[in-house]
């Protein structure tokens, strides 16, 4: 056998996740992936399915019939919606400002998707007149935007004057979710958007591995109304739809013990109450942001309007070595963030504020043990300051 | 909120799984998947994956390279090794003779495969002579064959045979091992295959929604000499490989609790042995074919060489209730059972013995809980004599 040392899964650190995913996760979640496997047939499995797919429809602000979630990650349920979204040839605009809107293009390419980019600089958002101007000038189908970029922090906070330019326009517009939905607000129905995905392991503090979407009445039209198949079988949310519905038609094995834990996850999200939810991301957020700036450190995001809540992009300051400083946190307070991404790397520290990890304790955390690890970097750092300014947000009444 | 009543995941019932999947799992399966979630970038998951890997390697029999797990069931797997092999106008054969292998011929033609598929009847398996006559006829490019059909309980006993008439041909051999790795003899170099896949939730006993895949030398040389993009980026293996290998570039966001139930999994396959595992299987299926013989049931596959330990198709008796018949299982007795697939629907149940559910006490019990019911609708079962035929194969010395 394996010549690997053994791993003792026992003893795995409890970690401080504070990178752009995974969150930490409740007791409950846990205790709910590891309770007894059922067949993926079994009507107590599709109880299951059947009352995650009514929170899910809570979580994303949507009545829509075809809500469900994937045995996939937050990148799988991006391309699940292109492949059944794009026909090749369809004219695709895709928002770009980050990694993952990038990567909108590459995997609309791949579905045949005559792509234009409108291609905005990272940090900023994409404006209601950018999307108008390109619209009015081509024959676009898709319109492809990231409500938050995992790669800078930024929120995409015009959507719904967004959506009304693409409907006006006869085109669909597509929602990239996967680091915002459960942590700030989100409204599917009442923003008209027509298809939305998330993923489980940010704001929902589920487990990596299933990925929720929303398709709504025009996204349905779509698929209706393709000329040619969906590319993908295992994505083809036609076929995967009639597992969850009614007619419970086979298609994959669903993710059982996954199923559970994204449920209780739900539920958890219930029992606090979204606004509450999204509430306590803000409050958390604007302690980070607080402390970072009073210590001297910078945001890469310079408009406060479009920073996400849930992810922080910091720029690293002159002096600070990027590498050195994550593997510290990390190996001395089992504290994870996140490096940069594509044009930030090297540059900028991702930090995340998701799920059960949107708390006060983790922004202090954070704060104490980066401070002390760039002090002992020789760079010089208001340590202190940081945290009494993130202390006094923490402590203000709300 | 949902008006969905409350379902108490705590007081989920324990279910004896005999379906043709997910299997019953090892307590420690359920520990290992409930250890505290780390970043999918952390040291220790990058440990947790290369453990997983080399074990892998040893399941599947093979020293490739490029061997890891997806995030995705088998039937993602399927699709996974479909597109990285077929490129738009490449011919392809699919052995078809179940409901598996023919969605293998509905997965190629979605990549632009020209597919012609071997019709074999159901409960039969490919005969080399088959194979060999097509590829001479015809310049295909890639074979696909299921080695343990789901839908009939039938083994494709002569691999190696055909493997070499694919490579004197220039065509790849692609294996579906979803329910069979684990439990019956495999070894993929020995045997010379190109390329093969597997699913968690089967003899492996690991929670459905991660599956493994192995490709060899003459599928990697596919992949570096296509002339198009694989369609589907989330499956691409060229990307997936380099999160997986030394490189360590950030692809998906690994599903890491299921890697940490993988991974424990099969630490239990390698504590058992391959060999003892076989035999452990096979054994289990001898008792239970013996048993339902004695009955008066007939199995469904007649050639005892071409029936798969794993999974069984009995056909259902005159004067029998099908969904009657299997919800006293499930309601009665906390057992599930497969019902037919396709052409077996309401003519055939698939009984699963996998993994951990591949045992004598699965067999006993299914058979009296199977005697009973059945006695009960007015069908005349020799339930004693099943019993005792099964207890005699279990009590022989094996």
């Amino acid at each position: 056998m394996s010549e690997t040392p053994h791993l003792n899964l026992d003893r795995a650190p409890a970690r401080t996740l504070m990178g752009p995913g995974p969150s930490n996760m409740h007791p409950r979640v846990y205790a709910a992936l590891s309770q007894p496997v059922v067949g993926h047939m079994d009507p107590l499995y599709f109880k299951v399915m059947d009352e995650a797919q009514a929170r899910l429809r809570t979580l994303f602000g949507t009545r829509n019939d075809l809500t469900l979630a994937l045995p996939t990650t937050g990148m799988g349920a991006m391309e699940a919606s292109l492949v059944n979204l794009i026909e090749p040839g369809d004219e695709v605009l895709v928002g770009k400002h980050g990694v993952f809107s990038g990567r909108m293009t590459g995997i609309a390419e791949r579905c045949g998707g005559k792509v234009r980019e409108l291609d905005i600089a990272w940090g900023r958002a994409v404006e209601p007149a950018q999307v108008e101007a390109e619209l009015k000038s081509h024959p676009i189908k898709l319109v492809c935007l990231v409500h938050a970029e995992t790669s800078t922090g930024v929120i995409q906070n015009r959507l719904p004057e967004i959506a009304k330019i693409c409907h006006a326009h006869g085109a669909l517009l597509l929602v990239d979710t996967v680091a915002s939905l459960g942590g700030v607000p989100f409204h599917t129905d009442e923003w008209d958007l027509d298809a939305v995905y998330t993923g489980s392991q940010k704001c929902l503090s589920v487990p990596p591995g299933i990925a929720p979407l929303t398709f709504g009445k025009r996204a349905e039209e779509k698929l209706k109304n393709r000329k040619t198949p969906v590319q993908s079988w295992f994505f083809d949310l036609t076929l995967v739809r009639k597992y969850w519905n009614e007619e419970r038609i086979y298609h994959h094995t669903g993710p059982v013990n996954m199923t559970y834990a994204l449920l209780e996850g739900l539920r958890l999200v219930d029992e606090e109450g979204l606004e509450a939810r999204w509430a306590r991301h803000a409050h958390a957020a604007k302690a980070l942001h607080a402390g970072l700036e009073a210590m001297g450190l910078a945001l890469f995001v310079k408009d406060p309007a479009l920073r996400c809540p849930t992810v922080t992009t910091v720029e690293i300051p002159a002096g600070a070595d990027d590498v050195k400083t994550r593997k510290a946190l990390l190996e001395q307070h089992g504290l994870e963030i996140g490096g940069g991404l594509g044009a930030l790397k090297g540059k900028g520290w991702r930090v995340g504020l998701m799920g059960e990890g949107a708390v006060g304790n983790h922004v202090l955390l954070f704060l104490g043990a980066l401070g002390g690890i760039l002090n002992a970097q020789g760079v010089k750092i208001k340590a202190g300051a940081g945290l009494e300014a993130a202390g006094a947000v923490l402590n203000a009444p709300r």
